[in-house]
């Protein structure tokens, strides 16, 4: 595929995703951590015209000067920017100008595109497609904790989540470790947070085969896995007081004690054979505690994933499959190491704004492997660093347990 | 006028109010404060169906089960409530919903009018429309907070806001003062909380002919009053120091030194010869007291505003008219007093949730008196009594001095 | 007794209250709103030393000067503070020195006042001697919040609290009304805020014959009084839900159910016959219309308080004695009032620093009347107004109900 | 040495670390993180009582029943404890109480001693002392913290600082890398944190010789370090803006400009070639920054660390010696790694509640390693893992660089 055509179909699946929702649903932001799915698809195309238009297209002249700072996210490089928790405060531009926005720059690409085309350039649109691939899996993140805010359940998609079959018994599997290479290394995209490939002594160790399920957790929570603090970090012991978690972001009780779980489908019973998802780090580790198991490394991860294809999903995490071998790796949740997330030996940040991408994130923050059913195909890869703090529930985040 | 012609022209004019708005301005929230105009547009139909209709209307069926939680604003009396800070979480219902519901709501009204009339049925009727009015006062308020916070200066009106001629000089006008009566005193509709009507000693006192204006202000401002503890109350004072307080709410300095006003036609030069709005009761305070003046008690305003006629105003305040006597009682700004929002003498509240409409919040916070150019036509008396915290600075509040 | 007894006899009054305790004791601070004793031994002297010695003594120069910050309360006009929450950091000076500190500035103010005698003087040095009183009282109030973090709950008396004989029945006894006169009125000390006497026209009332005991407030408890949100005001049932509170500051129960109460003489059993103590505002305002009744405003307290004795106290209230008309009105509990802290008419704060005793006070504060078992005697009168934020509970405040 | 000689050893140092200080200096706390001296004397005896006398003393009774509350730091599985931020509203035992509990417990441990001798009680007694000797630490990091709130900068130590000689320049010294073992290998005592050794990959590596003097970050201050938001981590960034950092937490400039620090030896004049000292993470990774250097993983400086003597100091770091090779590696100051605290491969905290003593605190804390000048003679070693949140500036923190 050439890098055109890619351009246009990223640039098409970002309009897609807002399309089954209105104008309303568009603008709203329900936490200083989301962003409304306007602020999404303007802050993409913002970044296609200030890192690459304003630097390659001769006489440029940006779309509407106010744009620089409503739509820079936090790039102290670029400016000042609009306050992260009053996105949902522009109601100007309207989407339909924001659509405007995004037509005008597209074509403004096209035609640069047309004309232009060497390495600095189509490093940078590859990074401008990776960037709008991630707000992406954020637009749908996003919108689910927007619409689990309302009382009415709305569904982001009215079709039904089918009800799982069966569910894999849980397995282990070994590796022997030693002296391995981790980090991204061929000639594809990788962000630089991914670099350099570089060795790293791992331990032998075991993998569970696939990811715990709602069913699995369910008995944690039933044990009162939420009431004994020594299965807790003690940070994560604090927050279950000061928020009294007592489970899984997007679940609920009725009153005749069944659990339901929101999803972008709406409000559904809990399916005990999917996977758990919505938890944060503090969760996923207490779990694993419970379990006499631990979280794996990011360097155990890769080593395992080495060889595994990458899977795309839907938009809820699906139960994993009959028959051996590592599975659910890619394409349903984010599987939460316990590594920080930090430098690899010898990384460089870009030079100028684009250095803020990655590196000014790398403290206190968790690195996440793998990818969710929100994770748009050609996206995910074996040395992909996704990374949140430990408290962040409102990804697809699920467990993978390590011995 | 027939109660039928009051309920059609108050209930059509919030919907005029959002004329100039797309359906993105009306969803938005700026702050826990301040309400989306959707949600201002269902709440006071709520208001009906819940207050009127459960009540009177034969084969009552709500419009939406989930309306009832969704647009209760504050009465525990009713039950549950969507969390305040997040009403603009709702995208759904859709605007176009919310105007199905008005009109569901107004049918089924005007039904009941027709056939019931009683003396309950018709107070709980005009209750629900000087609620709305005083709804359509925060539409206005809440929506130039949320266009303030668009660095691009969005208007509510495109209509210019003409200079201001003139300004009347500042005097000061005399009482006597002695056993006065104050509250509501006739058979016009007044709320609880201006009854019932009382007596009162007020000494002699002195107000000031007209508001303070932008310009004897911004000699406050320049004389450093921001910066003088003296002159503040000392919670005033520890606002001043925590917010960095150093002017009106909407004023803003451009590189030039040059002050500008945000206002609802958009980002104005200031206009010395206007009223000062936008203020704290303890900016207001401060002012006074630089002034060797104070700020008025509420009973002295009633005393002073009786006979005055009430007016009212487009959508900013206009300079003082020249000429003698008492000016601006009505129509420009709300006028903070010092008097601390109390039950009057006998005060006795409403049975059932609707006595949680003003009793409730008789604590820490103050009484402004008069109306502000964004009070409904008909809804100003002298026996009125608004109420807001001393921090408050969205409504139209200035200052009326007193001596 | 001359003034130079009255200033000795006051000021031993406050190492004698000092006396029970250690220097470990006398140091620490455990809340910002309590001050350690030994920080109330050195401002007072501070007082004294800053307003009176600086004036008027020859060749004044400071103890020490670092003193003038350290010790300084909320003067502005005095200049920089110690910050107030950090006071329990001040292990230097020790007591040791805060004791020669007092003998040094006693033994100037000896010898100014044998020497100097004008009425400027003597109006300071009696200033000074009410607000050491004010601190005594304050002495008591925060070694008891601190004594109270203290799970071994020491006593800061060891005698005995005896156990309270009978309590009278309440009693409502009727007052006239009409133009009264209140404000302090004859050559007697009294503080600005208490000042200019006015008239104010009070309707007919009627007043509680003594104060809440603790038994009617346990029947509210038990009534379900903290979790019935119409009995409160809505700031109060707001921090009802913060702080989960649902009971007096210093009551708790026991693991067989027995309510117990904190006092300076130790943990004691609830005593049903004694005054309920250590309320808000809030709770006192939630009982009396959990009763039909109200709290009086302070006018009318002080028109039912002419003529009656001053009274003062042990270290906790009593149970109010056999016998008819309004007892308790001091002596036990300060009593909450509806009405808010602000200027008299005609009101004028002091020029200079002794300005900010009072006036910049005036806001988002409630007026409590009487005096307390902790008030110094000699130091209470019908016109004293004291003031304290809607939520505070560490003072002993009551309830007197009014109809 | 023996054991019994040890332990009297350690004990006896804890009270002579009090000795400078009063009784009052010895109950405050300055900061929820900093305890009072005499609770850290009471703890590290409720260590010895809890963990060792209530084990294996026969007829155990607890020297005060309430001590097991007041004095338990975070140990959930012993139960319920005194609140962290209220450690200062103890005034109660005395430190008299508290010497004499120090004096019970230590005849007791005296007499099992004499007559027990297993490995567990063993190794429970070396916990013990270690645990003591981290206190003794915090003892005088702490006591520095509450001095420096005193506008009179009181002294811990009298004695004089004298001004520094010379400071060696920095030269950069090289490392191989390749596949190391690091953690603790031999038969002395290590903590649960330092073990399993295990092999990690490192990287070739360059260590700066010396920490980095005040001159140093002086040149980066007065460069705008502390304004250039390209040199900060995002949380750091933040972190300058809230709390306006501009210079190291004991630094204070005088009216005339003049640097001056605060230490145990009082208010001193900045020492150019002295290392810098109570630093965050974040201005040690900022300032890294600045010289195109970063700081050490934890496992880089164990390496270079290997071989090199402990040392122990006075009350504050002094500067370089001159001469080659790596210095300042222990006994000035404890140096800021990027590596986050978490637990080695294949670490098992220990069971019971023991298990929290280092295990539950491994998210969101970095390590730092060596030792500081505070650091008991004896204590350091080069697996030790000391581990901060990054923001903590209260520890004697400093910076070595790497690249």
């Amino acid at each position: 595929m050439s890098m055109r055509d890619l351009y246009d179909g990223v640039r098409k699946r970002s309009l897609m995703l807002a399309e089954p929702l209105s104008d309303e649903d568009c603008g709203a932001q329900s936490m200083p951590d989301a962003s409304p799915i306007k602020w999404h698809l303007a802050h993409t195309t913002w970044f296609f015209e200030t890192f690459i238009l304003e630097r390659f297209e001769e006489g440029f002249a940006p779309f509407h000067p106010a744009f620089r700072v409503l739509f820079n996210s936090y790039y102290n490089g670029i400016g000042e920017r609009h306050p992260r928790a009053q996105r949902g405060a522009l109601t100007r531009p309207a989407m339909r100008e924001v659509r405007a926005y995004r037509a005008n720059v597209d074509a403004r690409m096209g035609r640069l595109l047309a004309q232009q085309g060497g390495d600095e350039l189509l490093g940078l649109l590859e990074l401008g497609l990776q960037h709008e691939q991630q707000h992406q899996e954020l637009m749908l993140t996003d919108v689910k904790h927007l619409l689990a805010q309302n009382a009415m359940w709305p569904a982001y998609m009215d079709s039904a989540l089918p009800r799982a079959q069966g569910g894999a018994a849980l397995a282990w599997i070994g590796f022997d470790g030693g002296l391995a290479e981790i980090g991204h290394g061929d000639d594809s995209f990788g962000f630089d947070n991914e670099l350099p490939r570089h060795r790293q002594y791992v331990a032998p160790f075991a993998l569970a085969s696939r990811l715990v399920s709602n069913g699995e957790y369910l008995a944690f929570i039933e044990a009162g896995g939420y009431r004994e603090p020594s299965l807790w970090l003690s940070e994560g012991w604090d927050r279950v007081g000061e928020l009294k978690l007592a489970h899984p972001l997007y679940w609920q009780r009725d009153a005749h004690g069944q659990w339901h779980e929101f999803t972008l489908h709406g409000l559904q019973m809990l399916d005990a054979a999917r996977p758990v998802t919505h938890l944060s780090l503090y969760e996923a580790d207490a779990f694993a505690r419970w379990m006499d198991a631990r979280l794996p490394t990011e360097a155990e991860w890769e080593v395992a994933a080495a060889g595994i294809a990458t899977a795309s999903g839907g938009l809820h995490p699906a139960a994993a499959p009959q028959g051996g071998g590592l599975t659910q790796m890619f394409g349903e949740c984010w599987q939460w190491t316990s590594s920080s997330y930090a430098p690899y030996p010898g990384y460089a940040c870009a030079p100028g704004a684009l250095g803020e991408y990655n590196g000014k994130f790398m403290l206190n923050q968790y690195v996440l492997r793998g990818s969710s059913c929100a994770t748009p195909p050609g996206h995910a890869r074996a040395s992909y660093r996704n990374f949140f703090p430990a408290g962040a529930r409102w990804q697809f985040t699920g467990i993978r347990l390590a011995r």
